[in-house]
């Protein structure tokens, strides 16, 4: 890359020659490929004929932008491929909008850029639209980012309305990680413990369940919110309720004691490299083994069971006999978690 | 729509209930459709086979929020249709990601979201899928919106490359109404003149030129560096040049006078419901005529004509005789413009 101002500064979110020089400098050598490379307003893209889409979009606002395993670039790929991956598709294409704050250091921006171009690769996805916009320095915090992106529909008719009593949930890794990490990130005084965040794209992991079938039910990615949030979405409005077996739920040793230093749940705290899956009883067994077969899903395990006990709601039974329910993440626990 | 909190707590970004409320309170009446209403990760679009797509995102931080003539939510829904329509594409499908800053009063959010189910509505496209995140008080300026949008193909091979010598350039309408408009918002104290923001949906408008066919080479909407950069994206690294014909192009007479007292040049300023359009120089009366039938393009007059005279320049001419060229826009003449 050629050098360029120290700083971001007004006049790169123009839409003039500064703007032109972002794009040509840092953002076509990092993320080069034909359909960006036209610079129109528009990208368009080469699907195939017959081909079903799905379309997610997240906007990237996490504090500090970069932290232990990651930073917002790594999360903003991430967390829109998993969105599509998890709804059954196959990640394809991304936009890629940000907004920089006035007087961010142009080297962070470009650390950034290759995180976000380096984890694309690995995702294989390609960036084929995208805007720069700058704001007054004090107006934003830093960069936010928001990504949107297609995927192919490989896996048609998962969602909540297909569970069913009797199916079982499982987790494909250890619950807690990336909220854990970005809140001792905030705390230098905090001894890290080398807790990492595991922001990962994991479509290779959604796609290990494709032969289930309709044994799957529904995936989901346990982001804001955590696991237990996103497990009331699922039984939200239904006669049917989740019963979580407390001591099945993987939680690293060292995200447990910084939770309980920071006063976090980790069944609350969110997740950037795990999904969710509901799957039929009978297929519980084989659901592990794919989801073990992939790197991303090595812990993968079984952690409750749909019931019809409690309509609506998601329980955990603890190790000593006693069960709570869990309600959807009321207040902010994690502000600015993603 | 229910009651909600009078204003916007970082709660309302948990992912949790409050998170909920806001959608089902507010998003869902607002926008609600099938696709949009499942509200899963992903939204599985009802694409046709066969179509291609156009793929088009932007941020918006216009400041201020509401302007006369419209606000950063219609700005959020034109910006990216119109993106869509330029490049040949029919409009469908848009996200809709929002930054809201803690401490923004409900109400001016419930107004721009009912703005933008009302532009969306006139665009003819649906919301799929959406997010919101919302950060501390100080950390944004009020709300950042950014949409995606997908559209169909219908007009392929429109491209700056296609341009020849001789072709003649268009424009929809009067230049530089939503740059000073803005500009003169941001300043209680001058007389704002009835200077509406020209902020509209255009596919209307590109599609009239459809039978155009290839003597349509490129249309593009002069947004963030107006007409002259627009044009300079247009002849940069070719072989030729654009000379414009000053006297032809159509600036308001309060938009001229306003400018002059803001030091601002209609050439440079946002236009956000004008195209230009460069065409065959046998098919420029027709494609006047199919400008003028729709009510955004009545105004619309041919402005200059592509010749070699100045490889890779944008020049205009002015009424006595002389000729300067128009450089793309060098700084920030105008930040946060949409």
């Amino acid at each position: 890359m050629r050098p360029m101002d120290d700083i971001i500064t007004l006049a790169y979110g123009s839409g003039g020659k500064k703007t032109s020089e972002l794009i040509e400098e840092m953002l076509l050598p990092a993320f080069g490929n034909d359909i960006l490379g036209e610079l129109g307003d528009g990208a368009i893209l080469p699907n195939e004929p017959g081909e079903r889409l799905v379309m997610s979009t997240d906007s990237f606002v996490v504090t500090p932008y970069v932290f232990p395993g990651g930073d917002i670039g790594k999360l903003a790929v991430c967390g829109t491929v998993n969105d599509i991956a998890v709804s059954g598709g196959e990640p394809k294409y991304l936009s890629l909008a940000v907004i920089l704050e006035e007087g961010i250091p142009t080297a962070d921006v470009a650390r950034i850029v290759c995180s976000i171009a380096e984890t694309a690769k690995r995702a294989n996805v390609r960036i084929v639209t995208g805007d720069t916009k700058v704001v007054e320095h004090g107006k934003a915090d830093g960069l936010f980012i928001n990504t949107t992106g297609i995927g192919v529909l490989r896996h048609p008719g998962l969602s909540p309305k297909a569970i069913r009593e009797g199916d079982v949930v499982l987790v494909s890794g250890t619950v807690g990680d990336h909220g854990t990490c970005v809140m001792l990130a905030r705390n230098p005084n905090l001894v890290r413990g080398g807790i990492l965040s595991d922001c990962a794209p994991l479509y290779d992991l959604t796609k290990a369940l494709r032969p289930l079938g309709t044994g799957l039910r529904v995936m989901r990615d346990p982001t804001r919110g955590g696991v237990a949030t996103t497990l009331n979405e699922f039984t939200e409005g239904t006669a049917l309720s989740i019963e979580l077996d407390e001591s099945a739920i993987p939680v690293k040793k060292e995200v447990r004691s910084a939770s309980d230093i920071l006063g976090l749940d980790p069944l609350y705290s969110a997740n950037e490299g795990k999904i969710l899956a509901v799957v039929a009883p009978g297929q519980a067994e084989e659901a592990l083994r794919l989801l073990r077969s992939v790197p991303e899903g090595r812990d993968a395990c079984a952690i409750g069971r749909v019931t019809a006990s409690h309509p609506g709601k998601v329980l955990v039974r603890t190790p000593y006999g006693g069960s709570r329910i869990l309600v959807k993440l009321a207040g902010a626990q994690l502000p600015r978690i993603c």
